[in-house]
Formats: C-alpha cells, structure tokens, sequence
C-alpha cells in the first residue's frame, strides 16, 4: 500500500486506512506485505508507487484525488506509468450527472476529479461518486476514511483471494519475559504456523496476547496446545 | 521511520507511533518525510534500514525489540550496520536490578532484552526499563505506544531540531469543488507558504480545512488574508 499526503507525515491527519486495508485483506486472504506513507511530491510519489507496483502483485493508494491544486495522484500515477492524464468520458458523466441532480455548478475543479490517466478503469464511489481508477496492478483510491472503504469494497469481488489465513489469539497472563524461552522452542517445533506475542502494557504490569496463525486448522490446533500446555506449566513454576 | 511488526500489516495491531512521531516532528521543526511499515523479516528490515539510513538525516524504528522469538530488530539493524550482535553491558546491569527489585527471575528471554548491535548507545526507557538504542543516525525503539513515546521524549533532546514549521488552520464550509479553483491561484502566488486542503464529509455534505504551512509568520499572514478574501468571495457568489 501506499498512502500520499503532506497531513500523513506533519500528524494533522492520523491514517485510517492502513489499519483498515490490512483488516479487509487478511480476511480476504491476501498478504499485506509493506506500506509506505509519502507526501504531496511528485517523483517521490511515481517513483515509489513504479518500486511497489514492480515488486507486489496489487497496490493500493490512498489519497490526492480530490479538486485542489494539492491533489496530484492522477498525474503521478501517469508519469509512472509513462502515460497521458485525460478527462475520463464516464468519470465526467458521472460527476456532471451528480452535480446536476444537486443543483451544483460542475466547476473546473470538480471537473478536475474526472482526470485519470489514459486506459484507467474506474472505481465506483458510492460515497461521493468522484471516482478512483485503476491501471494494471494499482488501485488508486480515495485518502477520505468512509470513500476509502467504500472504494475497496467496490473492488474487493474483483481481486484474486488467496485461502484465508486464520488465526486463534491465546491470552497470557503473564509477560513476555515468562513465556520467552519456551515460546521459540514451541515456534521451531511448529514451523507451519506464525506465532506471535504482542505485549499489553496496563501502566503497572505486562501481559501477553498470543496470536497463532495458520491457512491449515490442524497445524494451529497443535501449535495451540503446546502454548496452552506451557502457560499451566508457566503457571505452576511461578506458583511452586 | 520504519514500523516493523507482521501485526501492523495483518491489522491485528493499528499503529500508534507514526501518527505521534509526526506530532513530535512537527513541533521540533523536523521534516517527516516518509515511513515503511514492514514485517517481522529480517532481510525486508535490514533492507529497508539501509536505505532509509542513507536517504536521510535520521530514522526512527519502532517495534521488534522485546523478549520473544519474533523480536528481531536487534539482529536485523546488526545485519544491516555490518556488526555483531552483543549483550550491552549496561543494558543487562539495568535489566538485571529491575528485575532483582521486583523479585523476579532475571530469565534468558529477558536478557534478550539486553541485547544491541556492537558500539550502540542506550535509549532511556522510563516506563519498563527495557532500552532502546541508537547508532549512528538510527533511533531503535519499541513498539509499544506507551514505550515508544517515552523513548522518543527521553531522545528528542539531543536531535539536532529545525526552526518549527508554523500552520493556521482555516475552516472552510465549503467543500474542495467550491474553492479548488481559486485556492490553486493562491498557492500559485504564495510560493513561500504550502497550502493544504483537507476535506471533510460528515455523510450529507462536503466542508473543508484549509492549513496554510510556512517557516515565515508574514508569508502564513499574506496567504491567509488571500484566502479569507476568496471564502467571502465564494460566498456572495452563492449567495447572489
């Protein structure tokens, strides 16, 4: 993913939209892999998104589609791209069609959310029909939390869904400094699950959340019961 | 910065660090100009570190660095600098008497905790003792949020801080349709200031936030005055 914008990196704006794209692709069953934030500059924007969309099979931007002179996704996307930007014949009915029914004027700077770049499809914008495009593997979106989400779910049926990984979340009573050195042993012992141990900190002591991970059930159900044997075992030292 | 955790790209975890760091940025003048988010692999990290590392002034890690098998950011900065990785002797004798005074058992996962690559200087942690480190122009710290940001105050004294950008905040009951057009002359005559437009949609309707951002208080004053003209213009003309 790559998420574009100055208010990213300045804190104006606190991201929503990684958080929720990894959420919709683990359930979808696809490995979110890196992210990266930028800001409103164009190379840094093409050159990046060129790296992502060469070495990851889908690429999702958020943000810099709107009117203003500050939204400049379409035109980075395209020297990416090495393409023309247009105004996309259906994106400008769609906005003049929306404007009209508004009573709005369809002012150069809306008209101006119907630029994509040459061969984009569109994304359908149930929010606020300004749309977002797609071109190869890229999937160009709004950086707005609820357009965000609605782009995606316009185009979640359209993606390749892997097998689903699962996942089953142990609670630890204790810190990670208890559980430690049994833990790896357990992780080297079961290779085809992922176990990870994420630390809770409530102001006074640690705990621990386990989260075994896994596309094959069997092999999560093993891993588990080796966890849950080793917190009794945990347990039992601590209270002997 | 670089976040570094498979629990920030399956969604489990939503990051805290980012958002704060650009906060702490912006008010020490310091240019945030990109952050990866990555996962728990050490050649992705060793990877990213060493570009990051030399693309800019200074990198700030989050995550990896606790007792458990997945923490392996000590290792992968180690990788990436060329070092080994050593058990900092400082770092264990803190560890060691935190540990001591509570009664617990100072446990090999724990010494993990210990653990830098060669020639790394120690990061206060206030909060769970554990450091973090520096070396060279990379800050290593945890990922946590409650962690992470005492490691980031107890650091922020000693970076080399900027004249802090200054931004005003213009709220504007329009949305980015409305104003985009004059907005981009604006920018367009105020090359010493750098104007951002925000869009809000409370589910009806668009409005907008309008931040002017600048080094110069007279270049912010000059810009904002020009907007404020543009926003009664905009005005009278709906209203005519």
């Amino acid at each position: 993913m790559l998420a574009i914008g100055d208010e990213l990196l300045s804190g104006r704006t606190k991201d929503k939209n990684i958080g929720h794209l990894a959420d919709v692709m683990t359930l979808a069953g696809i490995d979110l892999k890196e992210v990266r934030i930028v800001g409103d500059e164009p190379h840094m924007i093409a050159d990046t998104l060129n790296t992502l969309r060469r070495s990851y099979d889908l690429v999702f931007t958020s943000g810099g589609i709107g009117p203003t002179h500050d939204d400049i996704t379409a035109d980075a996307v395209a020297a990416a791209f090495g393409l023309q930007v247009i105004e996309h014949p259906e994106a400008v009915a769609r906005l003049e069609a929306n404007y009209a029914s508004r009573g709005m004027e369809f002012t150069p700077a809306r008209r101006r959310m119907s630029r994509t770049p040459q061969g984009a499809s569109l994304i359908d914008n149930p929010v606020s029909v300004a749309p977002g495009f797609r071109l190869d593997n890229v999937f160009v979106m709004a950086g707005v939390p609820s357009v965000f989400q609605a782009m995606l779910a316009s185009v979640l049926p359209t993606l390749p869904v892997g097998e689903p990984l699962k996942s089953l979340a142990l609670a630890c009573p204790f810190g990670e400094g208890d559980i430690g050195d049994p833990l790896r042993q357990i992780a080297k012992e079961h290779p085809n699950v992922v176990i990870g141990s994420y630390p809770k900190f409530d102001g006074t002591r640690y705990s621990t959340e386990i989260v075994i991970r896994s596309r094959d059930d069997g092999a999560i159900t093993a891993a588990a019961g080796a966890v849950e044997a080793m917190l009794v075992e945990t347990e039992r030292a601590k209270a002997g």
